[in-house]
């Protein structure tokens, strides 16, 4: 499907998608570009690219070019990419906010030639070991702002998610942040800020470790994310993280008022109003 | 190991140890106990039970008894289980509180005869229908106020549980339900309120299912947990759980500042700082 490759941050997301690209054979060579020397020798000792290149260098050699960098580091890069494209070259991000990204670039003469995509899968892990294998499979794919890319990219863009095992949805930018927000942002927040609670009252660290069952591991586990990546996308999205956290301490006030009153048939109420999360879990 | 045991409370914890009782050969026959008929029906025809029979005839025949029953009605059941016991008979419970219970039975004839435990493994479905095989392997089991069981007592309930694979930890019941605020209650808590949120707040459902990633999955999975077992545990423990909400709900508002004011750099240090949970986490 193309002839080389240049995944801009070999981490998580542009590892595990250099990885597919390989496995599914959709690709010659993969050049890799980091900000870190480090981070781009383990990317080769890995397989996750071929070759590693300064941007520009891998950029004129590409027919496709995929970011997978903080969303914050994502605006001057991708505006330095469209610069030096040419109309037959594509470029995708696949950063989990969309809304300052398209802006950004909503007049550049080459705006056709990008494709604003999320693909909703990740884990706590960063960096090139924590690319996997298939990690996109059966998972949901966005696309934003559809109309805005030249047909034969986004074409092109929506088969290879497709060949990886993605379904895709179309939304525009606005409201793919504000779900994102949602179905993920939130949980980030949530997470980080019981490790925090955790690790300040519970000096006992040993008994953590003991006791912690399977519980507290799964809704604690994405405290152990990447601030670099994350602190970003809160920034870019924080107008409707703070909607949503907002409403979530509201929540949480809630169960505390129904232990300060002992108010038990409350506490019942609201159980089993979040039980109804049922219906929306697999 | 034990001719017959009786298993109050035929569900995902009382189920799970039956079926590792029968699987590790440890019983000869399992009786089960049980409020609703529908549910002592399933326990038997899913080979969890053998028989099914109402409490007093149950006790009188068993060497062992398991309570593993909404903790609010361990009370009761605990101390009528006591009175018909003689003293070659041992009575456990599996309740995820001990304090209240500890003290209930402090002053009783039979006290010796009780072991107060709880094995720290569950997941957020209940029901018999939830048991499953080799469930407390690699988990940890605690056990309160040993030197209050007879020696024979503990030790033989420490074996079972050392059979079925779990390391023992000895806590007094205070301690015990400090840390079970913190590595189990709270983590229900936020994510009932994590469901309610996003219910309140995210209408459009189906964008919800398609969007969600693991992430949201994994924060939010426990808001499917039994409203009849965790009110009942968050009422006992109420003064640990407010507790530790309090302090949640403090660091929740400090992500929520550092959005607001737009303050990157503590932002950072928060996300940091949550980071050190990876000490803590396999």
């Amino acid at each position: 499907m193309f002839n080389t490759v240049t995944i801009v941050g070999v981490g998580l997301i542009g590892g595990s998608f250099s990885l597919a690209l390989k496995d599914y054979k959709l690709v010659n060579k993969v050049i890799g570009v980091s900000r870190s020397g480090a981070t781009a020798q383990r990317a080769l000792e890995l397989g996750i690219v071929d070759e590693v290149l300064p941007l520009e260098e891998a950029v004129q050699q590409s027919d496709l070019i995929y970011l997978a960098i903080p969303v914050d580091v994502t605006l001057p890069v991708m505006k330095t990419i469209l610069d030096l494209m040419n109309s037959n070259q594509i470029v995708v991000d696949a950063g989990s906010t969309k809304q300052a990204l398209c802006k950004l670039v909503s007049d550049h003469p080459n705006r056709g030639r990008f494709v604003a995509s999320h693909p909703m899968w990740g884990t706590e892990y960063s960096g090139p070991d924590a690319a996997v294998h298939d990690a996109f499979r059966g998972r949901t794919c966005v696309i934003c702002e559809r109309e805005k890319s030249d047909p034969d990219a986004v074409e092109l863009v929506e088969k290879t998610y497709s060949i990886l095992g993605m379904s895709m949805v179309n939304m525009d930018a606005e409201s793919h942040d504000v779900h994102a927000a949602y179905v993920s942002h939130i949980s980030h927040i949530t997470s980080f800020a019981l490790a925090n609670t955790v690790l300040e009252k519970e000096r006992e660290e040993d008994a953590i470790f003991e006791l912690a069952g399977g519980g507290f591991e799964s809704t604690v586990r994405l405290a152990k994310s990447s601030p670099a990546m994350w602190g970003p996308i809160f920034m870019q999205n924080r107008e409707n993280v703070l909607d949503v956290l907002n409403e979530h301490i509201m929540q949480l006030r809630k169960f505390k008022s129904c232990l300060e009153k002992e108010n038990y048939d409350y506490l019942q109420e609201l159980m089993e109003n979040a039980n109804k999360i049922r219906r929306i879990l697999k």
